[in-house]
């Protein structure tokens, strides 16, 4: 095909903040558009429809501070084929190799987003499926690490008759000897199953499927045919283009919660790297998640407030036909800080609570019930949004 | 199985260096060890075998300066599993979201490296496959993007003419519509084998199997049938595991060249994620490549000599049964920068030169010559190894 017939003309945009000399940055704007395209001379192409079109465009240039730009490069949507992994190339693949330079946001036509189907829920569709419309969905964590199939379900039993929506394995739990990933998700599968049972109600269990390329499908497909109501998975462990395969796929049909497991060098550095909105918001729900797990504000990790808001926004701010997804704060949040997490995140996430459940007396379903509790309560108390 | 049966008493240990004041780095390095396993307050954990194997164990406090420590912390080799995903989220899962906290290394005992085959050819066995001893080995790039694959496969066979010892992909084309993957691989391979049967040389190529997760398999099969000499894959696009499977395909037994691209954020700051000797070298050993792929100082990036050479100890130094795989400096490297590079790297390395064959007149064949005289030359002159 002519490279001329094979280009629609329609281009996506990716900002860049960019550190460096005013009298620079037009040169390391052009750069950029270069490594990620032809990789190669400018001067020595002789293909003027490569020259003009292949090689990214500098849209915008806007100035932060003396030593800080923004810059808009826009390139042609075929030069991200059909495929996520390219797609993420061309957005940021040999530019995470260069110092100062950070990909803040991007914005892809709809020729070239509706490649991508999405979350299959996102965060209206698993309200759905929960059956619960008017507070934060509430989650846990199955752990300690090193506790067996049978210690986990019986955990697993109590969360859901103390009134989880989500149960998720600890993501450090994959196939150990010590707990079996079949062993464990049939386990669970069937604890949580007996607790709805008994109270009536949806509590779901999402076991964590990161695994070995071979393996993600096939454990996958166990889960579901042992009644999980849901998957975890890590993209920073086993690729974002891993995840959207798990999410495209019909025969599954789960929702799925993306954990941010080895993607945290990704977002730390303010110059360099990829915006927390971007990382957890939108490349997420680019790949099909329909919640992303990170760490808020005031736990274990160092999230300002202010990127936490930014996770947010990229859950659920409009993005093509992509639907909003949970964002879910975790990172050692504790039950004193319910009223906080509702006020600042309102009822549109997924609280997640983990080690403090266990942290307030033996009654594991008691500390459950105290934290649906907290959380209708501060939800009714928080202004509609 | 009872927690005491499963673990076998083997550890494996991760060192990490730590920027905190030093009143704090006690306690900042049990964290780490809480955060890669149980992630659950220790308190409350009540199995005493969880808490004294399966937690990791601060090993070494090293102190480095007033607010910087090495500290090495040791976990059950059952922690990891039998899994590459597993082991890397023990190495730096969550941690990676903890700003101060850098992996420079890790070791691993031999019944856990045992798990992992490691590099197929490594270093010397692509040596053995393209018969070349004495020198370091020549690659170069497809490239620029926009190309056809019938423009592409011409440029190849003047390539393969000239004498290059391995002809790859560049990164950037997968299977755009310009240019669709089962094509370019097809004549590409063709033109490379013409080249062959003419110079009686053994020029392989390499073409970039980074795909979607269902179709890597696929597509690394069809480049064998097609002649391919090798693959070239991007473990930060598509997954460290990702890349494992190709390796250990024996139905495939393709040597297989790692890129950077997506992974530069990983070691750009100093005090944060993974060491360019981990993330470069042992990583891409552990999970099969045969060469890896780095922007070497003077290009167009910015990694430093010593950053460089510690890419050359990540890739050559012992580790278990792992095979030494190729160092391959490329990012920008040009014709007159050989010898300066060969007294550098010696001759244990493969020279990557992409863009600059194409500056230095029109005749291609004529400039891979001048490659191979160059380096054929800085390499006598190189003092033995």
């Amino acid at each position: 095909m002519i490279l001329s017939d094979a280009l629609s003309g329609e281009r996506f945009v990716a900002h860049y903040q960019i550190q460096c000399p005013a009298a620079e940055i037009a040169q390391r704007a052009r750069d950029i558009a270069i490594e990620q395209t032809i990789e190669f001379p400018a001067a020595l192409v002789t293909d003027p429809v490569i020259r003009d079109h292949i090689i990214g465009q500098v849209a915008v240039l806007h100035q932060i501070d003396s030593a800080a730009f923004v810059v808009a490069i826009s390139y042609p949507i075929e030069a991200a084929g059909r495929e996520l992994t390219q797609l993420l190339n061309v957005l940021f693949g040999n530019v995470s190799i260069k110092p100062g330079v950070r990909l803040i946001h991007f914005a892809l036509p709809d020729a070239l987003a509706a490649q991508y189907r999405g979350p299959r829920f996102g965060s209206s569709g698993l309200r759905t499926l929960l059956n619960v419309y008017d507070r934060p969905l509430l989650c846990t964590a199955l752990k300690p690490m090193g506790l067996s199939a049978l210690a986990l379900a019986e955990l697993a039993y109590q969360l859901a008759l103390g009134g989880m929506d989500v149960i998720k394995d600890d993501h450090g739990l994959s196939d150990q000897a010590f707990c079996p990933f079949e062993a464990r998700v049939a386990q669970c599968a069937a604890a949580v199953a007996r607790a709805n049972r008994e109270s009536g109600r949806q509590c779901l269990y999402f076991p964590n499927v990161t695994a070995p390329a071979a393996a993600i499908q096939r454990r996958a497909h166990f889960a579901k045919q042992a009644g999980a109501g849901g998957l975890l998975f890590c993209p920073g462990l086993a690729g974002f283009d891993a995840l959207r395969e798990l999410a495209d796929d019909d025969s599954l049909a789960l929702p799925i919660l993306s954990h941010p497991a080895f993607q945290g060098t990704l977002c730390l550095h303010s110059d360099a790297g990829i915006a927390h909105r971007v990382l957890f918001g939108q490349l997420n729900r680019l790949a099909g998640a329909d919640g992303t797990i990170f760490p808020s504000w005031g736990g274990r990790f160092a999230f300002t407030p202010e990127e936490c808001r930014e996770v947010v926004a990229g859950a659920s701010a409009p993005l093509n036909h992509l639907r909003p997804i949970f964002p879910v704060p975790g990172g050692g949040m504790t039950l004193e800080r319910v009223n906080e997490l509702v006020a600042f995140y309102g009822r549109d996430c997924m609280l997640l609570i983990g080690g403090d459940l266990h942290a307030h007396g033996s009654d594991l379903v008691e500390n459950c019930r105290r934290f649906v509790a907290l959380t209708a309560q501060a939800a009714t108390d928080c202004s509609p949004q």
